[in-house]
């Protein structure tokens, strides 16, 4: 599965992360959820703890146990429940920045955590990037902007800095613990040779464990009016329900093979991607207009790929002149000639 | 003059365009004309012509009279009239596409001509882009174009492709046309050594005359109601009516140096940035709201020019690391011990 090109993840991870949009969609009615939406991340935790437990039990029967890819060292395997403390702190900050922002200012604001991800793959992982590639970070975040304008008019226009400066700031908290969580778990997945499946496994437990908590947090604050969690975890669940917790498992699994054999900004471009896509597939099935934005924002996103990922020489070198050209087959048949 | 850096030239120009626009706004009073604006560029011209004229009588006088740079050969002369002529067939293929597209979506399209213009540029300059400039050439149009976007809510709406066929065929003409008068004023310009001013004089007698023919030809369609465009001429001139006249003239000359010693490319940036300052200043000058899109545009262009015209190595290489750098500092003084 290491073997597997990691565009092919990439563009897999794409497709799945736009159906996600698409199924959550449809799995509502008459607007609302009729199932307890707390509950699909639990359920997508654990289908993808069992995914890597399966894998991890037909890896660990077929190869040889000499080599020791599996470190159960408490001092590793505690460094795994990071990525589920930053995803709990992120989810407050979240919480916070929305009662000073409205959901339109936090989606543009989201698209910060292009540009912070690309900060920490700097600071934390070391790794180093042209100028170019930089400017093409810059403008996958611009990009993914401009197609969510909603432009004035309507009672919301996208003004700049109209909300309170906490709002802004916590937004950018807000970019920066999602981008470390991101670039934390690329650190744990590639810091050693464990094998993969292993590294989910402690990965996912840990998910688990704070979901439940979560869960659990919720009756509480809640007073246990809808019941405790275990009665409302397959509660009105309908089959789009059951595929919105595939998918979201499955682009987990996705996510985790790219940090391991891929990168974060393999994973940016991909969520980034996924996002104008779904814009796209909703023109179609939910008859949204196309706007000038969503248009002008796929073409900067698609140069910034092209940027990013194409090899430079083929960026900044000159095309060949025809008579150039021609003198070079000239050349390549002379020699041989000569050869022979 | 020519020793002049291209660059000091195209900021001038961007200055001056964008004062054009402001100081157009600024003539007006109670939202209109007091003078009839038809007589602006004919005076503008004919400034020009003045200019170049005294310019040229300078060179003459001091210059050796040996060196053969003024080519009065009719053959060539006649030459002079051709941007003219696109200039009328382009007000006129303007003027029809009105009829079928709202002003909005006309200066929407009229981004059209920066990527027409690297089109033309190519083919019938023969100049040769990297793939990178060429991105960066679209780059610039997206750019434009997103600090332009209206977006929903309004009466009118930023959709794709609402109005009649006819029209987007027409803006695309009109592009096409616009991009080639410069195109060709390129060529002129570069066709021989004459001396610019020498050209210039050329291109503003046949500029001149075609402005008197305009103002005739208004003279007739309204019936001589206004009376003839002799008396229309200095009519309701206010100082900033003879400023804006003063600038037209003033970018065409700019514009001009330009396409002798730099290019149509370098036009199209400074006029693209000049459109986005314009803006700018309007928020402070006319209290114009600073919009999201009109943010994302200008990040858009700056990155566009930055990858248009930094040396492509600066954009692709890696950051040399510490230790590399170290490494070569390290060579530098034991080559300079070597050396003494």
């Amino acid at each position: 599965m290491a073997a597997t090109p990691w565009y092919f993840v990439a563009v897999l991870l794409t497709i799945l992360t736009s159906s996600q949009g698409i199924l959550t969609t449809l799995s509502q009615s008459n607007g609302g959820y009729k199932y307890d939406y707390a509950t699909v991340p639990f359920l997508a935790e654990v289908f993808k703890l069992i995914v890597s437990g399966l894998f991890l039990w037909r890896e660990m029967r077929t190869s040889s146990s000499t080599t020791s890819r599996i470190t159960t060292d408490w001092k590793s395997v505690r460094l795994f429940v990071i990525p589920s403390l930053i995803y709990l702190i992120h989810n407050n900050v979240q919480f916070a920045t929305l009662t000073y922002v409205d959901t339109s200012t936090y989606q543009i604001m989201g698209n910060l955590k292009i540009v912070t991800t690309g900060i920490l793959f700097r600071l934390f992982l070391k790794r180093k990037l042209s100028k170019l590639q930089w400017m093409a970070i810059g403008l996958l975040a611009v990009g993914t902007t401009t197609s969510q304008v909603k432009g004035c008019g309507e009672a919301s226009c996208d003004s700049l800095f109209t909300a309170p400066i906490q709002g802004y700031l916590l937004g950018i908290l807000s970019a920066g613990l999602s981008a470390l969580a991101g670039i934390y778990t690329e650190f744990l997945m590639k810091r050693n040779n464990d094998t993969l499946y292993w590294q989910n496994l402690q990965l996912y437990t840990f998910g688990s464990l704070f979901n439940v908590a979560r869960l659990i947090a919720d009756d509480f604050r809640h007073g246990f009016e809808k019941g405790p969690w275990w009665q409302r975890i397959f509660d009105g669940y309908s089959i789009t329900t059951w595929m919105v917790v595939l998918n979201l498992g499955s682009t987990g699994l996705l996510v985790s093979w790219l940090m391991k054999y891929a990168d974060n900004i393999v994973k940016v471009y991909s969520t980034s991607m996924a996002m104008l896509l779904t814009m796209v597939a909703s023109i179609y099935l939910f008859s949204f207009k196309p706007t000038l934005q969503l248009f002008l924002g796929i073409v900067i996103c698609i140069m910034s790929l092209h940027m990013y990922f194409a090899p430079p020489h083929t960026l900044v070198d000159l095309p060949v002149t025809n008579e150039a050209h021609a003198k070079t087959l000239k050349q390549v048949v002379v020699e041989e000639k000569t050869d022979s």
